[in-house]
């Protein structure tokens, strides 16, 4: 098959694990006869670099004409001081919203390989950790109207969170058929105990259910549930939430795992065109050292082939490669623990690229 | 002394652990002559039930002509079909808000006798956990605008989350004074890569920092701060933040303790009348059964008569008898574990007055 990749090489240490992904795309063409065409896309700290902003439109456009983007990781210290409009963090937004991707797909998972790694009690560690945060991404505060102003003489800023009916219904369905290709359990997240949005949640979502009754639908409060990642992972199996708490929640999720330098996550809208990316950060302070993990791209890669590409085997020989590593021992500093071999970014992926 | 004490007994297992909490005031009062008057005030679903409605204005205003008010936790399944001002939690929230308790201090800490019960691994555990979330407890989108609506035939809902600059600076500068009681350090958690509120709380806590040039102010994403509760508590010593993430993260926080049964709160305003409550809910599934914890009610007591009356001796007494019990090996089952002595709610209490 011919596909088109959007790349986008990101800020701080994050070129360094996207050319390792890049590597492994390229194997996955040679291996399985496809080809892949890179085009590279300024997003972030490199594009106010470049053009003085975080996502010029002729940017976007370029992402819209591929079939999917893989992004590594953007924003650093050196763009902080800008004002919101001008931040990177606002061309991640504007790339989400005019990708039209409202679904990110946050996977929280115990890596057998790397149990210890989790701050979580062996005990319950060992229960499992397997859930999937379902987060809606271009709605509720993100993209609700902000205002700075003076009023009787004081600053005030009003930040408004809407979501409406489709909104939701899109996303609660995504979450729902999740849940049956999994466990079959959908755990709504909100806070309708206080919030209008909440209750509106949680009405779509108990009208949609009977769509799928083979799957156990609960609710739960937002603040509980930061409790219950804690206190039990494994009662959770699907989570679906709205942006900002799914914000919050997936990272709560991806550090109990233990291991935030091995999360991929996806983000796709209603066709098959994705985004793709690590969850962790652009690390600049360990930019330029070759000690950053690549694994989270390199599954973000996988990730794409499966999600748009439809490529199920190609996205295996990447996932098996990747646990094969870690077999033999394989680490990254981040992940590494006595015993093992400590290797940096690109013989981790020599590692991988030699394993599939 | 004279002090006149709202007694707000609460929903579900509430009144068990109430009950406990008024006899060890009761003990302070003999042990160090002071007068207590104690008045009953109906909140939650017990105001519903007699009153139709969660918290009536002559409710309030009882709370209003104490000098404090002690709370154990409201709400329970009797009341949750109930329409959004109808419900339990609306009244706790009017409660705050007419007592203008716009900080909420909320500590979570680690129990040396109970440091098995955290849900962290030891060597992160043993670092340490003792920080502070002090929440701001009238603003934010708790008590913004929230609308319901239909627009081009589809149901809709928006909420606002507005802060003013007198807001923030008074909850600020509680911060920064408890810092400068405890380890100097404030951290101030936001989402400043997002929302225009969070951006007026970094102007507001950037400009009066130079007013406690003795603490250490950072900042800090809400995202990343869900993390960092999991992954180094030690770092945190004051965490101040909007309701929102208030709510949230305490929450993390004291679920981190292990001892949810065991972490009081107060929330004050400008005087010295606050609220005084647990941190945990109201527990209906053990109502009536004598097992639920009461510590927590009774170290809100003993914050209070910290905090609203003064009376640094009488706390120490009720904290160092909580301390005795434990020692002695005394627990209920929230914090059972093996070779412990397993008592109730009343035993509980009697051990803790005899302590005294
Ligand atoms: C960079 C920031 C705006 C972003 C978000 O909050 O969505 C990030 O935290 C994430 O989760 O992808
Ligand atoms: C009951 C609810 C409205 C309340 C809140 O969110 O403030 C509770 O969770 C709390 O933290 O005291």
């Amino acid at each position: 098959m011919e596909k088109k990749i959007g790349v986008i090489r990101g800020d701080g240490s994050s070129p360094e694990i996207v050319l390792e992904a890049l590597r492994v795309l390229q194997k996955i063409e040679s291996l399985f006869s496809h080809h892949f065409t890179f085009e590279e896309i300024a997003m972030g700290g490199a594009a106010i670099d470049k053009y003085g902003e975080p996502l010029p439109q002729h940017e976007l456009e370029k992402c819209l004409a591929c079939d999917s983007v893989l992004l590594g990781a953007i924003g650093g210290p050196k763009w902080e001081g800008l004002p919101g409009e001008k931040r990177p963090e606002k061309g991640l937004l504007k790339l989400r919203a005019g990708m039209k991707l409202y679904s990110n797909n946050r996977p929280a998972t115990l890596w057998p390989q790397l149990a210890d790694a989790s701050p979580l009690k062996k005990e319950i560690a060992d229960k499992g950790i397997d859930f999937v945060v379902v987060r809606e991404l271009i709605g509720g505060v993100y993209f609700g109207e902000h205002k700075t102003f003076i009023e009787d003489q004081e600053e005030k800023a009003v930040d408004t969170m809407p979501y409406s009916w489709h909104e939701i219904e899109r996303i609660g369905r995504i979450g729902f058929e999740m849940a049956q290709k999994r466990r079959k359990k959908l755990c709504l997240v909100d806070k309708a105990n206080v919030l209008d949005t909440s209750r509106l949640w949680r009405k779509v979502l108990q009208s949609i259910k009977e769509d799928y009754p083979d799957v156990e639908y609960s609710e739960m409060f937002v603040d509980n549930c930061a409790m219950q990642i804690c206190k039990d992972p494994s009662q959770f199996d699907v989570i679906v939430t709205e942006n900002m708490f799914g914000d919050i929640l997936s990272d709560e999720a991806s550090q109990i795992t233990g291991s935030i330098g091995m999360i991929p996550s996806s983000s796709l809208g209603d066709g098959t065109r994705g985004l793709y990316e690590p969850i962790h950060g652009s690390a600049p302070d360990i930019a330029g050292m070759d000690i950053v993990n690549p694994i989270a791209c390199i599954l973000s890669a996988a990730m794409m082939l499966r999600y748009s590409f439809d490529m199920e085997k190609e996205a295996l020989c990447i996932e098996q490669a990747v646990h094969r590593v870690l077999d033999a021992g394989y680490r990254t500093q981040d992940i590494y623990t006595e015993g093992m071999k400590k290797v940096g970014t690109k013989a981790m992926g020599d590692a991988i690229l030699e394993a599939m």
